[in-house]
């Protein structure tokens, strides 16, 4: 095999534990459900792992499907300039059909976030649109929160020698594991009883904000003075939720966030990013934009600028916001100090913001809206949902009352 | 990774000229065709050079479904028994569609065919029949040959292992891939220009067996003594062949079988296999068979005869002929003296039939004939397809023409 074999430096045991936890409070995985379940074809170990955990759960059959870097990286050495504007519509096609029918999702993360930085930004554009587009379907049934889904990461090398540059790559590995393995609380002694405990922690702030009702958020920091309308009959969650399927489950693992819906045409004023974005193989850093009227009307950032506006002219909705995010500065994931160059972990150790698609469950009673409704409440949509870090220890945020008046959220990146 | 890395012991130039190979002489892979391809997951080295070899020729997408040997057991260690009676649709329903919008479909071969030996013989078949049913509609066309397709083949460890027992396993993997890269013709100086040539030789023996036109052949030999009703307006196909999309690619890497359509209602007597049956991971040897009207009434083997029994017992068509094919007994993969345990190889050292489904392509116009006019003719249906081998250096077979007068066809394993 020409797999680069650093799973000695894996703690099998912690392994294991993911994935009982991804099938048991990630997906909380039903008797007689399918399962489909994509990875990095270096996760093998993980996926050998939740599939028996599945299986043992009561699956009806686990389907995995492969991305290989090597073969991503064969089409832009070797493929035609017409290849950019296809993708496998029947691979998304089934899977839509799959979820239809009543199959759960689990997705293991960890693919280089630097694969397509040297490549053409053009080729990578369009093929990102082409796939966007082409698995739209498939997606509406997560972002809908149809099924139960969850998201869990693998520690492939060529992320964690990103991570951490300077160290040998087993000990890289070895070091992004632990991090993967501690932030996903698998290190705990009871992992299921203490994602319990997280999730009745982010239980309460959702309920305290949902009591408040705020008609917006004001964000004010370094580079940042933004008004961020929420959506009407928005609502705010986090940790553990209910898909419509019935199913209980913790869609990110790791999570620390509670998030809701902003209004799509009330985000005014300029925001800083605070940390990196990785998007599809592209770095995007030091993004700066400024809204109007809801809409991104200028965007720089210090790398990536090309990929970015790319991604913002995807469609209309690329320019509006679809999520508004609360983490506090002291999240565990934040207070490791390590930068993850992966939304998953990096969303999870800042306040952040996505541009695009909406979730229709952060609206009260959202699972019976129309998607005109959803619309009128000011709900964004888009083929794109990007989150980004906006948040850091200098930033604070008020919640801005349907009557003017003001309550602090944050100080200096904590819940005030 | 947990995947063994025998790869050292594959000559990592015949792999390309292999990957080559099934592109550009047992695909023919058109510029803009999408590109499904299967493996075992053992295999990655053969697909990321196929990846290459596919965008290198045009290729839109190719996208890589892997089976994972230890992920197929898990489902027998761990699955609950309401698991065995379902299979993934929806893959295989996005698998049709691909077809049905033009992709073309690889498939690499050198799974364990010892994989499920130790399985429930009763779970195993009801997965297999799960499958079955399942896949129907990509088969189909795949079977009349809507598009082009190809299966080569990859020298899998646990496959190498079987077939080279005294070995050790770095050894067996070397001979078997030798052997693969020999019977593939990727040990010449020039494999394109010994594929036309190799071509152009079964070219001759099917358009003599067309001239022919015999009503019958008769096969005799140890505990065989057998007479093969040909379907009405049947074919004979070997080698290259045109698909119904217009495209001439080779099915099958390697191939030595000139081959038609038996009449499903007129196969009489009694017929011993010669080489062992491996059925999706189990071994079925001495098959002995009785035909009444067509039809299997007796069925014997000294292994794996629950397993046949199952087989047998898939529908009706599952107890007809479907195929018929001439191999010489002195062919390469023959004169190799190797036993593979694998259909590919071995039906191709070996004159053959086939259980189940015929192919509509081996009726003279068959592209244009309806399933109720190739039922007429005598051709056979089911949702399997499955070669065992009947010739030998002992066997005669005969040709009998419509007016009762024989034709010698061959003599001790050999063209007459
Ligand atoms: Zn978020
Ligand atoms: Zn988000
Ligand atoms: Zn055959
Ligand atoms: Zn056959």
């Amino acid at each position: 095999m020409t797999l680069p074999d650093f799973s000695a430096a894996i703690d099998p045991v912690k392994l294991d534990k993911l994935a009982e936890v991804a099938i048991r409070v990630g997906l909380q995985l039903q008797k007689g459900q399918d399962l489909v379940l994509t990875a990095p074809l270096v996760a093998v170990p993980l996926v050998r792992l939740i599939t028996a955990h599945a299986y043992k759960a009561g699956a009806s059959t686990v389907t995995t499907f492969y991305a290989d870097e090597e073969t991503t990286l064969a089409r832009y050495r070797h493929g035609h300039d017409e290849s950019f504007d296809r993708a496998p519509g029947w691979l998304y096609d089934g899977m839509a059909k799959a979820y239809e029918n009543g199959a759960a999702r689990l997705a293991i993360a960890g693919d280089n976030p630097m694969l397509l930085a040297e490549e053409d930004s053009a080729k990578v554009g369009r093929a990102n649109k082409a796939n966007s587009i082409a698995y739209k379907p498939a997606l509406e049934h997560i972002s809908n929160f149809d099924i139960n889904w969850n998201i869990c990461s693998y520690p492939n090398p060529s992320w964690a020698k990103l991570v951490f540059p300077d160290l040998p790559i087993e000990e890289a590995v070895r070091k992004l594991a632990d991090a993967i393995f501690a932030a996903s609380r698998v290190d705990r002694a009871d992992p299921i009883a203490a994602w319990a405990e997280h999730n009745a922690e982010l239980k309460k702030r959702s309920t305290w904000l949902n009591g408040e009702r705020f008609a917006a958020l004001h964000f004010t920091g370094p580079g940042t003075d933004l008004t961020v309308g929420l959506a009407d009959g928005h609502e705010w969650h986090g940790g553990a939720s209910t898909a419509k399927n019935g199913v209980t489950c913790n869609p990110n693992i790791p999570t620390e966030e509670v998030f809701t819906t902003p209004h799509a045409l009330k985000v005014e004023g300029h925001v800083s990013s605070t940390k990196p974005l990785s998007h599809q193989g592209t770095l995007i850093d030091n993004i700066q934009v400024r809204f109007e009227g809801g809409r991104i009307v200028e965007a720089k950032a210090s790398r990536g600028e090309a990929v970015l506006n790319k991604v913002l002219d995807t469609d209309e909705g690329a320019r509006r916001l679809g999520e508004v995010a609360l983490v506090p500065h002291s999240s565990p994931i934040s207070a490791s100090g390590v930068l993850f160059y992966n939304t998953l972990f990096d969303e999870n150790a800042s306040c952040h913001i996505a541009l695009g698609q909406c979730y229709s469950k952060c609206f009260l009673d959202g699972a019976s809206l129309s998607q005109d409704q959803i619309k009128a409440q000011g709900g964004n949509s888009s083929l794109i949902h990007i989150d980004w870090m906006i948040g850091s220890d200098k930033v604070d945020i008020d919640g801005i009352s349907a009557d003017g008046s003001k309550v602090p959220v944050m100080r200096k990146g904590e819940w005030a």
